[in-house]
C-alpha cells in the first residue's frame, strides 16, 4: 500500500500526496491510522478560521483510531498489532496545572491534529503516553469516535450527573447526542432541546426526548417534565445567548449547568439566579485519560452504540467529499476518512 | 423592665412603641433579646427598597442574640435562661428544595425579620428549630455576629475553599471581611480587592493582604502572588460589573469563584473562559445548619475576633442613630442594637 497524506492548504481543500513512514523517536509509536472523523473543529479549520493555529499545509484530524505498526526506543505496555486511539493532548509537565494533575488543560497545550500534525494520512507518529488500547469487539470505525465520546463523558462527569437524575441538554449536534448517550448509559433521564427538525427526530430515533425551542416553551416543558423541580444538569452545548437565557431558568436549586460550547462573545448571565438557588456553572474541556478509558468500556461493553452517528465513510483520497458532506448539513453527525488500517 | 419595640414606619424612619410579651405557641420559645445586627439587607429596608417584602409598620431585623425567656409546648432541647442566636430561615419542608434537604433555598422560604416580624425590640417568639446555643464564653454582643458570620463560613464552604490555598474577595464590605477572616481561620491566605481606603486599613489592622483594584491591575497582583497560577477561589461579593470582569481572569485552572454578591441586571459573563480553565461558578445563599455551629465554633475557639467588627452599638430607643452611623459609611462594620439582654 502507498502511504498517503491529505495536507488542508486552506479555503476549504486539501492536497493529496505521498505520506511519510517515519521510524518513530523515542517514547513514540508509529501508527498505521485506521478511521479519521470529522469534527466542529476540523469543519472550523476547513473554513479557514483556525488558520492562528494550523499552519498550511498541515496535515490535520484528531479523531482516530489505528494500529500500532512499529515502536520507538523506551515504549512500554504497546506492541506492534495493538489496535488503539489517540487521546491527541500534548502537554508540558511542568505549569501550575499540570503540576496539579490537570494536564488536559495544561497552560501550554497542544492540540494535536490542530497545533501539531494530524491524522489524515496513513502514518501518523505519536508519542505512547497518548495512547488507550481497543478490546478486541470495538471496531476501528467504533474507535474513530472514541475522542468525541470522551468529551461527552468527562461532561458528564464534569456536571457530577447521577443515576436517576434529569438533564437538559441545549443543543443536539453530534457532541449533545453523545452526551444523551452517556447520560441514559449511566441511568439518567435525558431532554434535548434543538431547533433543527433532523437532530430532533436523530434524538428520539435514539431513544432522547426532544423539544423544538423554538415552538414550545423550554421552561414549562421541564418544570412539567420535572414536577416544577427543574433540572438537576443543564449541558450548555448550543454557544448562543437565548440558551444561556434559559439554562439559568430550567436548572432546579443546586442545579449544576455544564458550560459544553465555546461562547466566542461574552453572553450576558443571570447572575442573581446562581445566588438565590445556589446554581453552579461547571466548565468542561475535553477530556482526561480516564474519560478516554470510561468511553472505550461503554462501548465495549454494549451501553452506547456509535452506528449512527456514523452518517459516511469516505476513502483518504475522497477526503473533500467527507468534508463537504458535513458543510451545513444537520442531519449529518459524523463522517469518516478511511486512511487504511482495517478491522 | 419596660417591653419595647421598633417599627419601621418607612421612609427611613422608625417608631418605638411598647413591646408584645406574648406567650410562646408550641414549638415556639420566647425570646429575651439581647443585641441585634444592622446588615445591608435591613439598610436596604430602611432606604424603602424593600417595600415590596416588608409591610411597614414593621418590627424587622434578623441577626440577634438573646435568652430564652419561655418555653412553649413541644420544645425539646432548650430551657429558660439558654443563650442563643436565631436562624432566621422559615422554610416550608415541602417543597423540592426541602425535600432534597436543602431547606435553606425552599421554594417558599420566609426570611424572618424582612417578611415576617424581626428582632428589633425586646421579646421576640421564634420557632424553636431556628435556635443555636452560645456557649458560655461566647458574649451576646459577639452573637449577634454570628449570622453574618455564619454567611461568611457557608461561602467558604461552597468554593471548597482548604487550608494552603490562596482566594481573592473582591469587596471588603462586612461580609468580604468576615469571609477573609474565615478562610484564614481554616488556613488559607487571602487578599481583598477594594477600591476604599477605609476598608483597606480595616483589612489591612486585621491581618488580610488588600489591593485597590483602581490603582493597580488586580490580575497582575494576582498573578505575582500565586506564582502565574491564578487564585484557587475568588469570591464575588461586590455586585458590579468590572468585578464581574476580573473574576474570570484572576481564577486558577479549575478555579471556584463564588458568587456571594446580588447582582440586580445580568452582567456579561466571560463564559469562554469557564470552558477553556474548567472553571466553577457557585452560588452561596444565606446559610446551612452546620455554617451556625461552625460559626459559632470559630468564636468560641478564638479563631475568630469579632470585636473589631463593631462600631457601635445604641441602645433599642436610639435605633435611628444606629441606622445613620452605618450610611454610606464606608469604615462602619456592624451597628448593633442593644435590646435589653445582656451577658
Ligand atoms: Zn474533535
Ligand atoms: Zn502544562
Ligand atoms: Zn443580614
Ligand atoms: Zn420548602
Amino acid at each position: 500500500m502507498q502511504a498517503l497524506a491529505a495536507q488542508y492548504v486552506g479555503n476549504r481543500s486539501f492536497e493529496i500526496l505521498e505520506g511519510r513512514v517515519d521510524a518513530p523517536s523515542a517514547g513514540e509509536v508509529r501508527l498505521r491510522v485506521g478511521y479519521v472523523g470529522i469534527c466542529g473543529t476540523d469543519m472550523h479549520i476547513y473554513h479557514g478560521l483556525m488558520d492562528h493555529r494550523v499552519q498550511p499545509p498541515q496535515v490535520v484530524g484528531h479523531e482516530m483510531s489505528g494500529v500500532v505498526d512499529a515502536v520507538g526506543a523506551d515504549v512500554t505496555g504497546f506492541s506492534v498489532g495493538d489496535r488503539v486511539v489517540v487521546r491527541p493532548l500534548d502537554y508540558c509537565g511542568d505549569c501550575p496545572a499540570c503540576r496539579e494533575g490537570y494536564s488536559h488543560i495544561c497552560h501550554n497545550l497542544k492540540f494535536m491534529g490542530v497545533d501539531s500534525e494530524g491524522a489524515f494520512q496513513s502514518y501518523w507518529n505519536v508519542k505512547a503516553r497518548t495512547l488507550h488500547k481497543l478490546p478486541e469487539h470495538v471496531s476501528l470505525k467504533q474507535g474513530a469516535l472514541i475522542e468525541p465520546l470522551a468529551v461527552a463523558c468527562h461532561d458528564v462527569s464534569r456536571a457530577r450527573l447521577k443515576a436517576g437524575e434529569k438533564a437538559v441538554i441545549l443543543g443536539g449536534g453530534p457532541i449533545g447526542q453523545l452526551i444523551a448517550q452517556v447520560a441514559i448509559g449511566i441511568g439518567a433521564e435525558v431532554m434535548i432541546s434543538e431547533p433543527s427538525p433532523e437532530r430532533r427526530s436523530f434524538a428520539t430515533s435514539n431513544g432522547v426526548l426532544a423539544v423544538n425551542p423554538v415552538e414550545q416553551d423550554l421552561k414549562s416543558a421541564v418544570d412539567e417534565w420535572t414536577g416544577g423541580k427543574g433540572a438537576d444538569v443543564v449541558f450548555e452545548v448550543s454557544g448562543v445567548q437565548p440558551a444561556v437565557d434559559v439554562m439559568t431558568e430550567i436548572a432546579a436549586v443546586r442545579g449544576r449547568i455544564c458550560m459544553v460550547a465555546i461562547h466566542s462573545s461574552k453572553p450576558q448571565v443571570d447572575v442573581f439566579k446562581f445566588f438565590w438557588r445556589e446554581l453552579e456553572l461547571v466548565g468542561a474541556r475535553v477530556y482526561e485519560a480516564e474519560d478516554f478509558e470510561r468511553a472505550i468500556d461503554m462501548v465495549a461493553d454494549g451501553k452506547i452504540d456509535l452506528e449512527p452517528f456514523i452518517s459516511k465513510v469516505a476513502q483518504l483520497d475522497q477526503i473533500d467529499s467527507a468534508f463537504s458532506s458535513m458543510d451545513g448539513n444537520p442531519s449529518g453527525m459524523k463522517a469518516l476518512v478511511s486512511c487504511g488500517a482495517d478491522g
